[in-house]
């Protein structure tokens, strides 16, 4: 048995909370939060508290906090040589203080507040400073029905940044898709399969064999019509840098 | 029955002859290529032909030939009054020579040739100048089991754009990711469960809905730090420019 504390009740403590109270072979001890109220739903399911005096003897303190919060939470704590975790994706492990054994256990996932998210299909990127501590990660990770992966703070941060594109920014290509169909009064419904195909076909195939349209084939007819079509000087930009690109990437 | 009249040997020509032969209620009385080797494949299951003089009479002639071809093909039929329609997401119906009936039956996904479509997961845009001609490819398009949308070529020709927006250039930001990330040895598998859940996301809410992450919070510490880490000046700008139209969308 793992057993656990959980700081924080964002979206990643929530989450993780679920996953963690759900696994067999893991126990949460105790979930702090400042503001207990934030905590009220899940009074049941464990035992809650906003006095970090009280916190339990546990195997992993996780510290589901924003970034700005770790260094600091971590000075805070009770105790020393202790196990203790962030789940950030871009603070440095050795931010956190050193009075504890440190590590990170950073779930790569897009986390939203009312979706549930399948959690054994979460990557969880571990980090160490201890050989056995990290064990105890590939252990919690197992637990959860993860994949994990050994990464350390410089790629941790490069995937923190990888995420970025491939969610926060395609997700804003997506919106521009939807401002320019709306427009014209087309169902965004209709871009949907497609959205969803090119996901998966990365799943199997490299994103440069996956590539295809106007800008890989350098097809200027198209682009030049495509830039007429855009009314919006910021979508004309992200059209011709983009097409840029992928021009770079396959050799035009 | 509805009968098909196919011409054309590229990816949408060979994924749509799969789907119609398929289909219960459809028929491909011929398969029409210029060169016939393209064809050879399917020589058991349909009659090929590089003739166009031997075409016989069907319900549609379905041109799914490159942009720049439909035009003259249009042209070159050697007969009048019948119904023939593209499959392209950007030609206007106007295009066709008008010695025959005219319309457009776009499907609307990304097509490769060795993996397989889910043809009735894919929407089909129907535009025909005559309103017995669109129910022909109402008939057709639900014969597949597909949806299908009434589309002007206008509207067209602003999806064939927001197309390029979902699945070209999110497919380039998917490729972005997978050169930060391998320069420094990470498996880009890590990414791929975030690229299908970003996808899934909008499927179910809107892309605005669904926006997280730095740029919309306008956390300035992570942008700052995330431009420091890309050393490619081309991505640099790519982030910048996707950061800022994330804050306008979101009003920071």
């Amino acid at each position: 048995m793992i057993t656990v504390c959980l700081l924080g009740a964002g979206n990643v403590a929530t989450h993780l909370f679920k996953a963690f109270n759900n696994a067999e072979h893991v126990s949460v001890l105790q979930w702090f939060n400042r503001d207990l109220k934030k905590l009220s739903t899940y009074k049941n399911d464990v035992l809650i508290t906003n006095n970090i005096d009280t916190l339990k003897h546990a195997d992993v303190y996780v510290l589901a906090v924003s970034d700005d919060a770790i260094a600091d939470f971590s000075s805070q704590l009770p105790f020393e040589n202790r196990f203790v975790v962030h789940t950030s994706g871009s603070v440095n492990v050795y931010d956190m203080d050193k009075k504890n054994r440190r590590g990170v256990f950073y779930p790569l996932q897009t986390f939203s507040k009312d979706i549930p998210v399948t959690f054994k299909e979460v990557p969880i990127c571990i980090e160490a400073l201890d050989k056995s501590d990290l064990n105890i990660l590939k252990h919690l990770a197992e637990n959860l029905g993860c994949s994990w992966y050994k990464i350390n703070t410089e790629q941790r941060q490069t995937l923190h940044l990888s995420a970025v594109f491939v969610n926060n920014f395609t997700n804003q290509l997506y919106r521009i898709a939807h401002e320019i169909s709306d427009a014209k009064s087309i169902n965004f419904d209709i871009l949907k399969p497609l959205i969803l195909e090119t996901a998966r076909k990365v799943q199997e195939t490299s994103p440069y064999m996956a590539q295809t349209g106007p800008a890989k084939r350098n097809d200027k007819k198209t682009i030049k019509r495509h830039l007429k079509l855009l009314e919006n000087e910021q979508h004309k930009a992200i059209y011709e840098l983009l097409t840029q690109s992928i021009k770079n990437t396959h050799g035009r």
